[in-house]
């Protein structure tokens, strides 16, 4: 029985996560739950894992549950997620969105726990400090982002100095093909419906400016110690092919199957095993029997760019890059700016960003924090 | 230095494994090289590779060979072909083509050596006792086939118990679409034209007639312990994905690379580990920028739907399907019937053939002899 902490449980992969769990209660029991604001879908899932903690955003909402759910220990905010990821269990899935997430993941990798990881923004703002920490700790990180898992299986059996390079598919978002005049007409609305994936606000929109596919450029880089040159980025639209690794003897591994975030989630929960899946898989004759593969026009969609740069650059550079981009998507779901304004902000954010060291988990967030003011005040001319 | 001893040294695998070893001299030293009656080019093998031992077929070929290398032990016939297979190195790579494959292979499996096999016809007709030997002696069948190299790359890190079905993928072959009529006025020239693959004059024929892939079909079920319902055949004219392995838990696995049969050599002769090829390896935005998957049509190639029935009838059934299709193939090239006749004429000799449990190699070897008989008999009207 394995005992999994979920950091994020009412979101996209949280709730696909509890899915993979219920279909598998032999295998794995919940014993954390954690949302932001959504208590009443909180409320539910502590009806139905009763788990052992659960941790809400706010101190009146941990009131409120901890008066209907007496048998579970309710906590709050970024301490209660700290204290839940360093409680007792064998696996914490991070699926908490943006910078949120780096603290509870860094306090796990001490404690020695698994980590199953669709938190990208932990890699991207601390990949150094994390990934030097697992490795100390002899904690292994399971990659739970659809590209990273299929990176993680195509190395099964392989070794990463064999590694030729690796690329990463994109389904090229809803804006495909666009030009950059297309681009600053873009709506809210638009940016927010994505062809392929349903997903949070956030990564929806990090996937309709290829910002996405930057953080996991740097992520990638991160989990299997690739340079920047060894990591290309496909646009493949149909969304089958979900990554592929190429070796030193040309061989190329590819992992397919339909956009159907359960397969990374049961492969993190179940690795090195399988887990039977009780629905149909792809069929190669429809869904995957047409599969094209096209560059990526980095003219048009510019943060990939500034991903790469961000890895040549090294030092704090990913963590401005991270910061900036998160809060000029807020500022665009606010309405606050334009979908075209994230990229050529963040350009600039970039720009006036002097890369250092980053020494411990306080510079990082330090310099999240600055970037964040640096890139309001740019957005709104403050 | 892994000592090989290559059978079938001057036909497309054997001289590609060659230049293989050439490019990695301080892994590999060729022990044994063998040819049929091509003992020019063996010659000038004998002298760059300086073997132990080279096998011709006829014992005056030898004799003239003996004179020239009188360093190297030169053999010949199937006696010359065991004493080879059983002679001291670590890998034999079996490169022959047809049935004169089958007892090279069971020899040098019994003395313990590590089998790279590129022929499958080995595994078709003596699958039980080929793998049931290996199994006792402990030896280990490294995949040549570039197919079942690609399920075999797929497998890795992955339990054979967790697999759902293989699809292994075929070009086509130069008659795609082509329609029962059409077939009807195909000729010699036309069916020793593969678009994809330049290949012995046998194994051209089988890709034009799909029995191919059916020969495929029943090696991979004995390599990888399937039943017949979980392969499937998917056409792929683009050739670039080889195969591919779908697990219990919908996630795919697939292995892709430009048509060039030195991936699966080279990843035989260095499994686990891989060898840094020189050449440039796919370009997935050009040779793969558009993959294309449908059904083959069985009604009009009906070579694959045998192979299919042989797996579900079992005992002989695969030895006869293999010897009529050796004869009828043989017969084709020599101009003595037309190519729709292979698959017509081995539907009567299946028909006609009575399964029965196969007890050793001798018993194969018959029924393979008496299968022969039988085909040409029908295919002449004699």
């Amino acid at each position: 029985m394995k005992r999994i902490c979920i950091l994020g449980s009412t979101g996209s992969i949280g709730t696909q996560a509890l899915e993979v769990i219920e279909n598998n209660k032999e295998h794995f029991r919940v014993t954390v739950l954690s949302c932001g604001t959504r208590i009443e879908e909180l409320s539910a899932q502590i009806i139905k894992f009763n788990p052992e903690i659960a941790v809400v955003a706010k101190a009146e909402d941990a009131a409120i549950l901890t008066k209907r759910h007496p048998e579970t220990e309710i906590l709050y905010g970024m301490d209660g997620l700290i204290e839940a990821a360093e409680s007792d269990c064998d696996m914490v899935l991070n699926a908490l969105v943006g910078m949120l997430g780096l603290q509870p993941t860094y306090r796990a990798i001490l404690k020695g726990t698994t980590i199953a990881l669709a938190n990208k923004e932990t890699l991207v703002a601390g990949g150094k400090l994390i990934t030097e920490a697992a490795r100390k700790n002899k904690v292994r990180i399971l990659p739970v982002d659809s590209e990273h898992s299929a990176i993680f299986q195509c190395l099964q059996g392989n070794q990463e100095n064999e590694i030729k390079k690796v690329i990463l598919t994109a389904s090229g978002g809803p804006f495909r093909n666009y030009s950059l005049q297309d681009l600053e007409k873009v709506t809210r609305e638009q940016a927010l419906k994505h062809p392929k994936w349903t997903m949070g606000q956030k990564i929806t929109i990090d996937s309709a400016t290829m910002m996405n596919k930057g953080l996991e450029v740097i992520e990638a880089s991160w989990l299997y110690h690739l340079s920047g040159e060894k990591i290309k980025i496909a646009v493949h639209p149909q969304s089958i092919v979900h990554s592929m690794v190429e070796y030193m003897d040309n061989s190329i591994i590819a992992q397919l199957g339909l956009p159907d975030m359960k397969i990374p989630i049961s492969y993190a929960f179940s690795y090195p095993e399988r887990l039977e899946m009780k629905s149909t898989g792809l069929d190669i004759f429809k869904d995957g029997a047409n599969l094209t593969f096209e560059k990526l026009d980095q003219s048009v969609f510019k943060c990939a760019g500034y991903a790469y740069e961000a890895l040549k650059k090294g030092g704090s550079y990913s963590a401005a890059l991270n910061g900036a981009n998160e809060m000029l998507v807020q500022l665009f779901l606010e309405g606050k700016i334009r979908f075209v304004d994230i990229q050529n902000i963040l350009g600039e954010v970039l720009e006036k960003h002097e890369s250092v060291e980053t020494s411990d988990i306080d510079h990082i967030l330090e310099i999240d924090l600055e970037t964040r003011v640096l890139s309001k005040k740019l957005a709104l001319n403050i």
